[in-house]
């Protein structure tokens, strides 16, 4: 049992109340400051993109006894379904049997999250804005505005779990030798809605994961509970197709009528939606250290925002917290060496989630609709059912695994070079279900 | 002529100073703010690394006038001097006969360009802190503290030329869609210093660059007008040989002792001033965009901080000047458009310099005492003496000409691979004066 320390944690996110609850639970008094009103009495903005919880999210929830709970608010999604103009709809599964994606609604979980939280004895200081840490003395500064007076509270440990554009980071940022990135991707998004049928049943199958890839936008719905699905438009800021061009309701329903016939009669208040609901940035922020002496440590996007574009970005911060919570009954009160490990074992891992994400971008827009990549993917699959032993892709590292971002990163990397040769190979589209290619792929996997 | 704006400047260090003239001479108001005490009227802070003005830098301060008074101050480097332990001292040219770097101390040259600007008309407010800015209204805060009551200024334009931990920048950094990274590199610096023989003469060859290179570390010094030398020790903060391994004055003077005992004698107070003076960090930064609408600009390096190892760094942000000054003329009162021309020239060009210097750190530290370099350098200083039209050696494309630093970048890169094929030849250290390899990097330098 560790000793009882006096925990400051800043924000209220999903990550942080995660983060809460295991602090509570080892039995820890722990404050959450966040700027933002109870998200619990307000009304979820238009700007978030559907969660879907995979294995190391489960994990995480599960090692603090939450995950049954969680799995209520959940729909599973076992594949991914094309729309691709002028072919009929068509079907990609995650994994294996039994293996799917969980499609939850950030403001539900949210909302969940801080409900148990705050049952285990967590208390919350919702709309008390921090604007300044000591980081020696971990002692926090509040107040209405950044030249209000302030009100200054001590504490033992300062987490900061306040996100991609966190103030605690912005503070260590300030630090000699402290390294750091904020790089923005030229693409935004937009959340619109496609509502429940007067039934309350789903518009499209509700235990897919619906993507239409269009080149260089893409849209994606993910269903919900109450019938509807959340859905999210990427497309550039700027260009021949892009937000900054679509500037009236006649050019949004253009847009629509050309490259989403389908759907465009599904989404509802699609011309109010597109206009009324705002055009988000997304952001790959990384740096390094996380943590400061035995003081003061960043979890979740404040310390490695990625883009959503492997649904792994709450995955990968609750994560960090399983993984602190080991450390932590490794290292009992050397909170130092908790905080020195948890940071040596992040880091990497969250690098490579970071490039996995990236690379899930050019993948899902891109290269989803192209027939050589599809013919790749037979391929791995049919590879993979033949020797399931030696062959797990990438995805289901990523998304079906506890093991190491890295090293999914390293393994999908050489499997990439590996179907690189395999597709050189003189009329592959025809020879792709021989035996000839199940050797070659063999013989490649040999050479170490 | 322009109309006259009311512009304010944060930061009176070089890039500030030759920019308050600039804008002085074109007859706007100008009015530069420091946090610091004016540097005329206290000491010079032991961690500064002496200035190497190159081409662009006297391009800059001749379009304003100023040249002939800053080299008064300079004095001329045509060499690298080395010092390898074991080996007598040699020396490599810089670039062609009458081509050298000028040697100038930083106080010094700040100084001097702060007289020039304030005796034009400039008005500075020393010891006045910046603490925000109104970016679309060009207002300007300044106060005792950051919580303390702020004055309030506006003005037409603000330029942020703050340096590498610049307030303006970090403002800017809050918006979206705004990039920035800051790296610091594992090597620390130390000044130290050799003074003048009694009779006010140099202890050393005072019109070379000294370098002692020792693989992960090296010293260097350069000369001041007093007769003194400047040094700089640059070596990794932690690890087998590094500052934090030295921790006694015992420790000091044996490793001074071990590595450069040709010097060792020379260096006064060599013991005091290892554990007086600062153990400084250097860091890269990048970010982007530069400016914002017709408000505001950042000039130098709060655009962009580079590591010393080319001498670049005042040379690059004096460039900045002179580019800007060129699209003032071309623009007149369009300074939306002055302030977009003007990052899209410099930005490639920062990260093309940035790069170059990173690059060179390895080559100063390391390669100047390997024998495969020397032979290198050897070979293509004998094919540019030999075709000086088509080759112009990548260190005098930075600091010897104006054109492009990304220019000088790419085809730096290609001579690089072509000497990368010239070092593959058998034999290549008995044959490198052979027609042979001047017929083969002619063949090479003729495939487009």
């Amino acid at each position: 049992m560790q000793e009882q320390k006096n925990i400051a944690l800043v924000g209220s996110g999903l990550v942080g109340s995660l983060l809460a609850l295991y602090l509570k639970k080892a039995g820890h008094m722990v404050t959450v400051f966040d700027r933002r009103p109870d998200v619990r009495k307000v009304e979820f903005s238009g700007r978030s993109i559907n969660l879907a919880m995979s294995n190391r999210g489960w994990k995480a929830l599960g090692m603090v006894g939450i995950e049954e709970e969680i799995r209520k608010l959940a729909l599973p999604l076992n594949k991914r379904a094309m729309h691709v103009n002028n072919k009929p709809l068509y079907f990609q599964k995650y994994g294996k049997e039994g293996e799917a994606i969980f499609s939850i609604s950030r403001g539900v979980l949210n909302r969940k999250m801080i409900d148990l939280a705050e049952n285990a004895g967590v208390k919350f200081r919702f709309e008390e804005k921090v604007w300044d840490i000591d980081m020696p003395e971990a002692r926090l500064y509040t107040g209405e505005t950044e030249k209000s007076v302030w009100k200054e509270y001590n504490f033992d440990l300062i987490f900061g779990a306040d996100g991609a554009f966190s103030r605690i980071r912005h503070k260590m940022q300030r630090q000699s030798r402290f390294n750091y990135s904020q790089h923005f991707i030229d693409v935004g998004y937009k959340e619109l809605i496609i509502p429940a049928n007067e039934d309350g049943s789903h518009k499209l199958d509700n235990a897919s994961f619906h993507i239409w890839p269009r080149g260089k936008f893409m849209l994606i719905a993910m269903p919900n509970l109450d019938g509807s699905f959340t859905c999210t438009l990427f497309m550039p800021f700027e260009g021949e197709i892009s937000f900054e061009s679509i500037t009236t309701e006649e050019k949004a329903d253009k847009f629509f009528e050309r490259f989403f016939p389908d759907i465009k009669a599904e989404i509802s208040n699609l011309k109010r939606d597109f206009f009324k609901n705002p055009t988000s940035a997304m952001v790959t922020i990384k740096c390094f250290p996380w943590t400061f002496n035995d003081k003061i440590a960043l979890v979740g996007d404040s310390a490695h925002a990625i883009v959503p574009f492997y649904g792994q970005g709450m995955n990968a911060g609750f994560e960090d917290i399983s993984v602190l919570f080991e450390k932590m009954n490794q290292h009992q009160d050397n909170w130092e060496k908790i905080f020195q490990e948890y940071q040596m074992e992040r880091k990497p891992n969250a690098d490579a989630i970071a490039e996995l994400s990236y690379q899930n971008f050019i993948e899902m827009s891109r290269k989803t609709a192209d027939p050589d990549f599809l013919l790749r993917k037979k391929i791995e699959k049919r590879f993979e059912e033949q020797h399931p032993e030696s062959w797990v892709p990438l995805y289901s590292r990523v998304t079906f695994s506890d093991r190491p971002y890295a090293e999914a990163l390293a393994i999908g990397e050489r499997q990439g070079k590996i179907m690189d040769e395999v597709m050189k190979t003189d009329d592959i589209s025809k020879k792709w279900d021989q035996p000839e290619i199940e050797e070659k792929i063999l013989k490649l996997l040999s050479v170490k």
